[in-house]
């Protein structure tokens, strides 16, 4: 696959990715809560997870219809921990993918509740009910279920978060550092491969493979978002930059320096290739593409 | 069934509840997190929506360790939404079952935390792993994930919680404040009472009729509720008293009158019970004294 075949690929999927993902969060809930919603997750964002998602279930062969809705569960709880991480109380964050955080726009008590609701709605497009037509079959939604599950709570994502907070202002050494950003980001990422694995027959040895790749993969996109913070402006991010060093937390440029950040992640993309290719899987290109695109991107 | 039968089976089910909850809701989760979960969840609180899973559970011969799981998830999801609730850019308040509300314990940052991980732990303590040891049937898992998601979510919960913001101040009819409160409350306990009947074999004449008892059920506690905070002082009952008032909240109090809403409370709890008569099933004993303690509540 060429670099022109992984656009169109990448372009595709993202497209179909809105179209479900805009189908899914209700316009209609009550009070405002369906407007906050979507304005926190849709037309936004790398999209990195759903692509993940997407590419892992195609290099299986796997059951595009579920793909697709592990797709949106896994951005509904990344874009969530966004809208509480913005929050006062977190990050007092009030610039995110090029526009105003989400209590900035709706509110404290708003955000809560849609970030509350974005959670919720995860574990219910993983689940359709049977009027929705098209199927998963129920032990592949439990098994999403049990994913995306573990992978957003206290042992992955909502755990990590919490080291976060308690590391403010500490040195942490690189070991620390790095079980925390697994659990805060690498845990997530990685469950997005694991569940369009999921959605296919995979063997073992395959299982295997692609839950390496994708700690290598999230612990490589946590360092260059390290680097990124310290070298590029807000614009180019569309988020605060700097606000890391700001905020005085440990950052991988900060143990490292950023000469080592830069090697340690070229070292984890070559990490996640290996995986790759110990996997016994016929076609794992879009999956190594994205492993490029996450140690090259510039926001 | 006596009184005392129905005392002892009380007694019986919180005991094995609090046990499987304490073991479920992990000390050790990082920085703090796990103790602020385990403040939030253990050791507190009335338990009515884990008893209507157990006692429906056991009104259609349903599979008690499932139904067991599905109380602990149900109480998680009631328990993460009143640390939230408390926050103060929502309710802000200070007291909750007679302790300090976890923000004024650990802070607004693990607060919000605290809560975001116990509504994942609802979905993975639904969902175990097969290294658990005794299983629940996947396609059970998938419906108990699916009902617990669709009450928590905007269509339920977090749906009847963002019309409660919005209707501060306002003068609702009672259609309305009916609709909120069957989002807010009603459809979380109607979803305990249908996660118990998904345990077993249930004929759709007793799932209606299951289904139907929890609608009354549910608006009956909201009523009850509502009487008791102007009736009852915050010893009685461990939280703020006449909070809804000074919020200047509608209330079943302020809208129909403290006798009105005490009819009403009385009409629902005969609507809960000619539901129990119509369902079929031969032992739905518990359930009924359920709706009695309900209504006869003092706190």
């Amino acid at each position: 696959m060429n670099a022109q075949d992984f656009e169109r690929w990448t372009q595709a999927s993202l497209n179909a990715f809105e179209s479900a993902l805009d189908d899914l969060v209700p316009a209609g809930a009550p009070a405002g809560l369906g407007e906050a919603m979507r304005y926190a997750v849709l037309g936004g964002g790398k999209r990195l997870r759903p692509l993940l998602v997407l590419a892992s279930c195609a290099a299986v062969g796997g059951d595009s219809f579920a793909a697709m809705r592990a797709a949106c569960a896994v951005e509904l709880i990344h874009a969530y921990s966004l809208v509480h991480d913005d929050m006062p109380c977190m990050d007092n964050d009030v610039m995110r993918r090029g526009k105003p955080t989400t209590h900035v726009a709706f509110g404290e008590a708003q955000a809560m509740l849609a970030g509350d609701a974005m959670q919720a709605l995860a574990f219910e497009v993983l689940t359709p009910l049977e009027s929705e037509g098209s199927g998963i079959a129920p032990a592949l939604q439990a098994r999403l279920c049990s994913l995306l599950a573990r992978s957003a709570g206290h042992d992955g994502m909502a755990g990590g978060q919490a080291i976060d907070l308690a590391s403010i202002g500490k040195q942490l050494n690189e070991a620390t550092l790095r079980d925390m950003h697994r659990r805060k980001t690498g845990v997530l990422l990685q469950a997005s491969v694991m569940m369009g694995a999921a959605c296919g027959p995979a063997s073992p040895r395959a299982t295997q493979a692609l839950s390496d790749y994708g700690a290598a993969l999230g612990l490589a996109f946590q360092v260059v978002d390290d680097i990124l913070d310290v070298t590029q402006d807000s614009e180019v991010l569309g988020k605060t930059a700097g606000k890391d060093q700001d905020a005085n937390k440990p950052t991988y440029v900060s143990v490292l320096g950023i000469h080592a950040a830069r090697t340690l992640a070229q070292q984890l993309r070559a990490e996640a290739k290996a995986a790759l290719a110990a996997s016994g899987l016929a076609d794992v290109s879009h999956l190594s593409l994205l492993a490029d695109s996450v140690v090259e991107r510039d926001n």
